[in-house]
């Protein structure tokens, strides 16, 4: 790999932007040489016109690009999008149709039939749609999409117990932490010493997205089936700064005990694709066995916060099984993970490296 | 009722013991005229004695009581115990066999067969355990207890739901307050920013003590059918000071719909005998139409702490229904219902006053 | 008193107008008639147009009433102002002009020289310069104003040693609720885990507002004369939802030690028209002498969020003496802290009852 | 610098001394080969006696070493002493007597007139002390103290400030994180939703320790002149999880305006022996110019936790200015500070390399 991608960050400015920014400034393979952002701080120097929310400061090599309108006459062959849904669902096609590939956050395509919903851990093989995405549409370009970053805590582990006993059902309930809400997001009136029981659209993601991530591509390649599974969610909002939690109840198709539940995750492991991926951790999966684990302040960060930490496996006195699953939400299940995307389409060629 | 009960509070310079003490100094019924502790602080004035950790300073009317051994030669005909479980477990048999009425916040008795597990609003009848419990014993006192105040959070809407639908199946997720765990109870350390998906001994409460609430006092009055229901549940400890969340997913006998299960909600009405009750709130079980409610700041004071809020009913993709549903976790969730527990008794006659 | 003086709430839709509402809906002397707010909620029943933020339920005696605009139009004599800054610049003198007595909480007119500040406990003789301010403006109404919250916790123990010892300067660093920025005000992101030394204009009027509060009605009765003592301030914001704490090193005219200077927080005593205001408390400054206290969460709701507690007097190594004080913020510090104002000029006969 | 340094770590399994294990067990200079615990752990492997409180886990490298009992009869050169407070005082002596270099995070000898109480950027020379120290008492061996975490956050501006204007006093209000008290520590039911104004201890140590480390070491190098200033000090406790912040203000010898002292700040180098050491960052003091700067989340790890970041000059209107700073409490302010030291001792040849 002699040179680097040279690639946009659309929406460089807002939250989920500037992780973007701040995970892109280093990497192996590609290089942010396009910004985008709002009316306000268009033409300004990103670092001037940013009011960086994150720890640290603006990258230096980004901090005198000068932020640019979100239209497709940028010149790069690859944008990030980290645009807020209504703007997502107007533009991201019009990127598309004009030969950009673009690798989303945003919810606004998620589900569309043709367009994949990728955890390169869970189904690299979903860029399969991409040629009929690209046919059926007369695009030059195409949208790949990240999961929800509450969908993703509670994915992995039920991907695992799908292909070692057949998944029929979760019930979940998930502790969500307030930065997947942005900034300025959540009011500190509404969450300090406080749990609020509402996420706005969550519960119906969580209840849809899985079935789409644990679907098998289709004989034509041209659609995913989704899985047979019944999804019950409940998203909670609760004063913690990063990483969720999900508390899962499951029902099999085949009857395991919770040893070989712990058995099937501590033996699991990633499709070979991933090894060759840069952001793609040495332990995606992580089983503690303590009584208290995870836990999002000690386990968020594990594998840089790639990383998936599972525990407290045991039965369930309805379903079959319980267990609680952890993520970085803002790292695996925002930006880290559309980049991982990203790095998954240039092994597999969708990007020209 | 012309001169108010003399009691005593057993544990009375605990966490749980000075909300005993503050809840009962102006009760129209009960006086505290005794009060126990610690061997560091018998002998003390309990004003002294007390490390003070609840709002407001100790009442002036306990300021002055001696605190004396935990030992059944108290001048009162009934303890409020808020003793430690290991502690209940030796001395609260201790006080039935010398003629003590023993109201517990323990759980060492909780599940004992003859023993009354006890929610005025649920089962004032269990109370005919009482008779049963002293002779198998040859007991001139006896031990009435309280749930759990995770139980405590659930079991309301669960018994609504049980009385107007039947009720087959609950999986339980649990967001609680760090009081519950009284003090210094957990480290600041452990919770701050986050959330710990353990607590002692709790889902299995959780999984049990709803089962004796809901069940019915046999034909010889001397046990409690177990309800006939599958429980499941996981509790988290979340950075909240006071209030318990449950989210729950339940499995009916007979099919509702969610307006159903509201309108059981809005219409159920509480036993006649509640209305006599000086701690018993005019609503017990409110019922929020906001998509955000309930939520603990906002609802765990509701009827002076006393009521249970429960909003969120919608369908459940796995089971029938799913609900959220909260109770102050240090007042309905422990002393107040205790105080409520001996209302009753004294209202029923087996407290004399 | 037979018959409440009806009054109207300025911007009573707004964070600091709900407690406006909240406080005054059973209050002894005035009845809310009126309720105003912004464009979108006018001509809605005030419990359909509010977003209620505060614990609790909008007051019944409220949730009918019409929302109106805020124009001097109102069918009342006395108007509570909750206007945000720029509003209240604007709207007030018309108010003032138009004949209303006008209680504010807002900032815009505190340093008026003709406009009082006003704390019962401390100044009550501020008010002396009403008629001047209706004549130099040939105003039928006036207006009367509230220190900010911040201003508030500190300045009663300044008030107490500026009359026992005379006080020449107060270097102060304040660690504020969010609850003192509205709602949504501070974002969650901005607060939790986190401390943020800075909330625009605080320190500037922590280090002018004291100096009014505390300075003279001159011989004419047209103005203040400033007390004459330096101030310094560092206003923070820290992750407590209620109560503002007050750290303070202060210099004084005549040498007094620890000791005396908490003699004289206990034997001071609040003029004698305080007695006659229902909002005033019993007692309005409580000296802990525990080395831990006073506590935001421990003693903010003292005396029904009206009271200063003070602690931590000592020497201080610098200037002559350091001392620990709390407010409660929205309470005493300012719904309250107005509305205590009103009574006051009631009973001086400014308002007619 | 071939070979590593064998140390040991005394008190290795509390929460100071799991960060001591954490960061050296990469150290390019020093190799953890010893560990030290309470009776309840001492022949154990570490990684399973120790309860580890920090993220992440326990590194391999020490994972399988035994605790052992915390005598002197260590087979290293080097401790790092992270001892309570009493422990420390009984025991340090006797390693320094038994001949080895005794690196301290505790509190016991800090103000003892011949140890060392040091901070590389400030006072590298107080070294000089350690040949007197050794004499006197007839050591092999010597003790070297790092300064509270408290006095730490708030002593780099004051040591830049005593250079450029002389420093004549100090008035300071610490706002400090739950780490700085270890675990358990704080309990949450203590600080949650609440500010405690008291740390014992610490607001003497914060009005003793910077005078000693910013004195100068006398003629004979046998003692160290305590700086002449006065200083005032009140340390709180805030719901925060790591970083310091320290409000001051100050009296200079020589007036200086604001913008002198910004330059001040940000002309300053650290003495030229840090650039020797590892573990001292390339800015040890980063000036912010935004007007909510410093902020302990977001500055906290700035370079590594080991940065002093320093905010908000300005005139302070009864001293001459007013700063904020922020230190890592538990990084630069504890255990990174005792390594940084302990590599001073290398580089200057007072320990053996």
């Amino acid at each position: 790999m002699k040179k680097r991608v040279p690639v946009g960050i659309l929406a460089a400015t807002g939250a989920v932007g500037q992780r973007f920014v701040q995970l892109l400034a280093d990497h192996p393979w590609f290089e942010i040489t396009t910004v985008t952002g709002s009316d306000r701080t268009v033409g300004q120097p990103y670092g001037e016109g940013v009011n960086w929310v994150v720890p640290g400061d603006p990258p230096a090599a980004v901090h005198d690009l000068i932020v640019q309108e979100t239209v497709p006459n940028l010149d790069v062959p690859v944008v990030f999008s980290a645009l807020p849904t209504a703007l997502a669902h107007e533009w991201e096609p019009k990127f598309a149709a004009a030969g950009y590939v673009v690798v989303t956050n945003a919810s606004a395509y998620r589900m569309t039939p043709d367009v994949p919903l990728l955890i390169p851990e869970i189904n690299p093989d979903h860029t399969g749609l991409i040629p009929a995405q690209k046919a059926a549409r007369d695009w030059p370009g195409f949208i790949v999409a990240s999961p929800n970053c509450s969908t993703t805590s509670a994915v992995l582990p039920m991907k695992v117990l799908q292909d070692a006993f057949g998944l029929q059902a979760a019930v979940m309930t998930t502790l969500q932490a307030i930065s997947g809400a942005g900034y300025p997001g959540v009011a500190s009136m509404a969450i300090m010493d406080n749990v609020v029981p509402y996420i706005g659209g969550e519960d119906e993601k969580l209840e849809a997205e899985p079935r789409k991530l644990l679907g098998a591509l289709n004989a034509g390649a041209a659609s995913i089936e989704l899985a047979a599974m019944q999804l019950s969610a409940q998203a909670n909002r609760v004063p913690v700064t990063d990483g969720h939690l999900a508390s899962v109840s499951v029902k099999l198709s085949r009857p395991a005990s919770p040893a070989e539940a712990v058995a099937a995750f501590e033996h699991w492991r990633p499709p070979a694709v991933c090894a060759e991926l840069p952001s793609s951790p040495e332990r995606p999966l992580i089983y503690r066995h303590e009584s208290d684990r995870p836990q999002p302040r000690l386990d968020r960060d594990a594998e840089g916060g790639m990383a998936w930490t599972v525990g407290k496996v045991r039965e369930c006195g309805v379903l079959d099984l319980r267990f609680v699953s952890i993520t970085h939400n803002t790292l695996r299940g925002a930006a880290s993970g559309s980049i991982l995307n990203a790095e998954l389409l240039l092994v597999q060629g969708y990007i020209e490296g």
